[in-house]
């Protein structure tokens, strides 16, 4: 390592450490400052260079700040106006305008911050992407055919390490916890996304080409128009502020307002300049029809928690109907995105793993959360967002404490999916916990925390973790009039007043004919509370009517009769609460390739793939040293010992100097290598293990070599450990013999 | 166990076993004989019950063969009438009629084979049903909302079970070959489908009742019509025999002869009685549209296949650009069934995995053949099949080297199949490889043999291994003009003539105008075979027409030169062959099912799923002896040592007698149960540990439990070698304290 990027490596580090120990905001202009210095740093001592270095960092330190701080301010003060607003109960307008100008102001302060903040020296997206492509971890589906936007097919490597990150999903979560993993169909009947208010609101504003009818996601088309406005020379700074504000604003803008802002800017379609149409919600899932005969409309799902929450009676007789207990899905769901951007961060179809965990209400204690509880995370609460404060490092046990996090459950979640994350290859540094604002949840959360990950996209949410309540269980159940709930049993029995409507058969099937039978059922099976609702009806007016499907029956006092009986009860029922972590998996395999793409130093600028070994596609590469006839049972021996312990490993005898087929494993992440050279024909015989990140190799008996790699992929061992076990080898000689 | 159901068993045992090594055909008929001599038998010698039951067994042999003779030459001789026909070249209606024939002869004998085969003993498809639904292993989709048909929801064990066969699956095929994996979307683009030919002929005929649009599936509708005539007493012999034999040759009537029939009968809707259409082919894929405007048509794939083929390119890239290899995908599709029946057999939405193993067509060795060679499978080639003959039990080596199945790598992989299927659970003697005869096969496949599992609904096709040959990466080459091709190395280099033709541009644009570049681009791509054909045009007629997307374009003589050229060649270009094993994952796991169920001895009858533990949805129960508070550290710690090994467990803490909580375990096939007694209080401290099968118990050390059930679960160690290491148990008395 030259001496140059070692020390920009040692500042990025204690960088990006102290960002999260002081909280002071470290910067790209600090990354530059140091740049700059380094080489004026690079005579002097050793002690000398810490010194110089902790000195630069204060003074950016200090500039950073001076230059957040007046907008940390108009955040705060904007923020402090919502609150009023809400405790003196003022118009919902009022409040929903305040907010979206605090929204504005933190989209300010936010992108300035990430502005200044250290960028991940020497990263480059399309570098990246080429070697995504390239070695087929993923890329666009169908694209002989001219492929589709929104759609990706993960290659060899991107499926084998979906696989690995599936399973060790399974292993933290569902096994872990003894979930209940379900397997539920994708294609969904209408009544059941009704209920669950996705055909109503799931749905993004778009407008129309009037002539040749292409369609446009209208945020996206009104952001076109102004930045190109913004980017002509003879727009005044005025209008440009102007502009500037509208496209910050623009997230938080209701139909009505999104309107407006096409007929006052006069926005065309960008390409034929012909007028668009007014603003239509379009509804985001894909929809079918099931049969041959097209009566019954369906969707593709749009999330697969529908499919836990339609089979919840089941689940909970599996579990020997006692709450709380989790079900857990794996899945893929659709959406039909207007216009997806962003590779693999915004698509049509992606795979989603889901849990919901069922819970009483009034206690959401959780057994297992004094082992989590000293776990830091980089929390950012709503409150922090209102007073234009950064997130903060905090021990999720003090969080709980101080209600940040409002209760156990939320946050044992929060600390596993942060373990499970920086397990699977997140940087921990690039991790936060942001809360929904009150005004951006989704129409079934009541609280939410989202696990963001920092990508060259900006902060992306990875993993949602929200409070449904009961939002979903109320919802199947007025839609079916099916009881979702369970049973919790009483402190002590109790004494109730139940209620009977017993019918008059005589009377109602005189009076209906052949809908007395109907009536009569749906009489006897009336709940309490709309008995006490109907015997008014017949105080007042000597009849109340009865609706069933539809159709309207009026009752008379003569055709039933109400009785009154006291029932002691050991259970209430209750409609579990749902606390649901989902993990938007495309995503998160993303992050993970950001977050550990390196390029070794050198001349050729080598690209890698730093991926921990238990979510690396393939575990082992076996390289014989050259063609030579003599390696070859050697390799086949070996690659079949790894393949009997379940290692996958891949032959690479092409040409080629070691040296370039090391390469060739490197950029798809094999952390380990065997070599089999010369000394390993003659016994003892014996060959070379590599380990990608630090390049160091030892020399092992060939019969160890397949318990040593399976240890190591496993997380049994690490490499320091198994180095102090066998001789270390330097770079095999490919010249030799 | 019982002496009665002893000896039936092994009586079952030698029944079935003989099945397969005499090929003579046991029978329901020779199980009766053998229960009615049961009990005559149950007070003599056993030598002397054996020889007895040999003398009872010979004797229905070969009074089954008797009942089987005329309807096997009643095949053999239509089968005959083919060869005969296909040899002289007869026309295609005669060969087709001919066939059809054949095909209800063979499903006569097939028929009556299966009814007088011996059946699992004692099993009733009502109480598996109602065990695997109770159970929640699966259950119909939506039940809350009246659900739909052909759709069904894995509960916590079919899902575990399935996660369990899957990756198994990968371990045996994916690991073990290398292939290469991927994770294509199931939204597929029209114009795929197209090429694959599936808009054209992935259909079923049905008809619609004139008045309410009801949809029938068209050869449902005409057996069910026919079969209530044939149930009417008034119905003569004569019109039986008729409407029994259109009943059997209605799997290969052709759209006209459905029509026919439909007429003839004066079929009407069953409920309604009202008239239908004329049949109507009703394409069994689902439709959508994908992004807003509705321009672009979509479908849910039918098959994974396709997304394999399209990516060809950068598969064989992924290769090294070497043959052969294969790749593989596990994932959902989507069959619009007319009418979904038979519970998980014919379903709507069905998890597949698939492998498409591309080969050089001139070399089909395969060089891991000499590992499976010794394999026996229970064939049944298709000339078996014409000459009215069984499957016979076959070492797969000899099956390739005598040409009944056609070359090595087919032959690989059938052993492989079989090895799979057997190791997740399936009776073998229940398993057979059926080739399919010419005339069945689907539209892209040139060669078949399916593996079908023997249940109560008959043969079922579980896995397909169809050599469908190049016509995939022919059809999507020709509809996106993209090569999908590897070059193969030739013996020796070649001189070739290649021929190039140049366009005369300034002529060219003179006549074509705008269209003149499309002209001369085209012509500069033609391929040499395209050039000569041409060429021969101009010099017959002085032009000839070039045809580009629809336009056609006439050439003259001094519009272009031909000219020929020498090359050396070292490679030639070909398109791989493909041999594909397909298997539906559903079907598998409800084979797996039926063949594993089972009833315990005792007046209880109690049912329970002898599943092999590798796909066992939870490896180990955890159970305390009583609800006794000191038991409770010992379940957590022991439950906490599992977790680690990541051994799935599931604790049962609840009321109920030790024996009861077994039977509860065994439901859901948990192999190994570990209980906490009260000797397990004091030290040493120990647990007993019992097996689901045998019902043995041994006790054994706590430490060490979590690795015994570990080697155990994953087949590293077997029940009779732990048993060797510790003391037998014998039952707790729950009573103890």
């Amino acid at each position: 390592m030259g001496f140059t990027q070692q020390l920009q490596r040692v500042l990025y580090k204690s960088i990006t450490n102290r960002v999260h120990v002081s909280r002071s905001l470290h910067t790209n202009h600090c990354l530059n400052h140091v740049k700059r210095s380094i080489d004026w740093a690079k005579n002097k001592s050793p002690k000398y260079r810490i010194l110089y270095v902790r000195k630069v960092m204060a003074q950016t330190d200090a500039e950073v700040a001076a230059i957040l701080e007046p907008l940390r301010i108009s955040v705060k003060q904007q923020g402090d106006i919502v609150r009023s607003l809400k405790e003196t109960a003022a118009p919902d307008v009022d409040i929903k305008k305040a907010v979206n100008e605090l929204k504005a102001r933190k989209k300010v302060l936010e992108d300035k911050e990430l502005s200044l903040a250290p960028k991940d020296v020497g990263f480059d997206r399309a570098v990246l992407e080429e070697l995504l492509k390239r070695r087929f971890f993923f890329d666009q589906s169908f694209a002989i055919y001219g492929a589709i936007a929104g759609q990706f097919d993960f290659g060899p490597m991107g499926c084998a390490m979906k696989t690995n990150l599936l399973n060790i999903w399974r292993n933290h979560f569902v096994l872990e916890e003894q979930m209940l993993e379900v397997d539920c169909t994708i294609l969904t009947p209408e009544p059941v996304l009704r209920a669950s208010g996705h055909v109503e609101r799931f749905a993004d504003l778009m407008v129309k080409d009037v002539k040749n009818g292409e369609c446009f996601r209208l945020d996206h088309l009104i952001k076109g128009h102004l930045e190109k406005l913004m980017a002509d020379k003879k727009t005044t700074a005025a209008k440009k502020a102007e502009y500037e504000d509208v496209i910050i604003k623009l997230d938080g803008y209701s139909k009505d307002e999104m309107n407006a802002a096409l007929r006052k800017y006069e926005i065309k379609t960008p390409v034929t300049g012909n007028d668009v149409t007014d603003a239509i919600e379009f509804n985001l899932m894909f929809s079918t029809s099931i049969g041959p005969s097209g009566a019954i409309k369906g969707f593709l799902r749009p999330e697969t928690a529908q499919g836990i929450f339609v089979n919840f009676k089941r689940l909970l007789e599996f579990n020997q109907k006692r709450l709380p207990f989790a079900a857990a899905q794996i899945g893929n769901a659709f959406r039909n995105e207007i216009s997806p951007r962003s590779g693999l961060i915004r698509v049509r179809e992606f795979t989603m793993a889901e849990i919901e965990h069922f819970v009483d209400p009034s206690d959401k204690l959780h057994p297992k959360f004094e082992a989590i509880k000293d776990v830091k995370l980089n929390l950012y609460p709503a409150c922090s967002q209102m007073d234009g404060k950064s997130a903060q490092l905090v021990c999720i046990g003090e969080a709980v404490a101080n209600k940040t996090v409002a209760n156990e459950t939320l946050g044992y979640f929060m600390a596993r999916i942060h373990q499970f994350l920086t397990k699977v290859g997140v940087d921990p540094k690039r991790l936060r916990f942001r809360q929904h604002m009150s005004n951006e949840m989704a129409h079934y959360a009541t609280d939410c925390w989202d696990a963001e990950c920092l990508t060259s996209y900006g902060w992306v949410e990875c993993v949602g973790c929200a409070d449904r309540s009961a939002f979903d269980l109320t919802q199947h159940s007025k839609a079916t009039r099916v009881k979702l709930v369970a049973e919790k049993d009483l402190p002590e029995p109790q004494q109730i007043e139940v209620h009977e409507c017993v019918p008059q058969k005589p009377l109602i099937g005189k009076a209906f004919k052949t809908d007395a039978k109907i009536i009569t059922d749906t009489l006897k099976d009336l709940e309490s509370d709309e008995i006490l609702k109907y015997e008014s009806d017949l105080e007042k007016s000597g009849q109340f009517v009865l609706n069933i499907e539809g159709k309207e029956f009026p009752i008379t006092k003569d055709m039933v009769t109400i009785r009154r009986l006291q029932k002691t009860v050991h259970v209430e029922e209750i409609t579990p609460g749902v606390i649901e972590p989902s993990f938007g998996i495309g995503r998160i395999m993303y992050t993970i390739w950001e977050h550990n793409f390196r390029v070794r130093e050198g001349s050729d600028q080598r690209a890698y793939l730093s991926l921990p070994a238990v979510i690396a596609p393939i575990k082992c590469s076996v390289l014989p040293l050259s063609g030579n006839s003599d390696f070859k049972p050697y390799v086949k021996k070996i690659s079949e010992m790894l393949t009997q312990n379940e290692i996958s490993n891949k032959v690479d005898q092409s040409g080629g100097s070691i040296g370039r087929r090391y390469a060739r494993t490197d950029e798809i992440a094999i952390p380990f290598g065997i070599t089999i050279d010369f000394d390993s024909l003659s016994p003892p015989h014996s060959a070379t293990l590599r380990e990608r990140d630090s390049m160091e190799q030892i020399r092992a008996p060939i019969d160890e070599l397949a318990l040593i790699v399976s240890d190591l992929a496993k997380g049994k061992k690490s490499w320091a450990q198994v180095k102090t076990c066998y001789p270390l080898f330097e770079q095999q000689e490919s010249t030799k013999n």
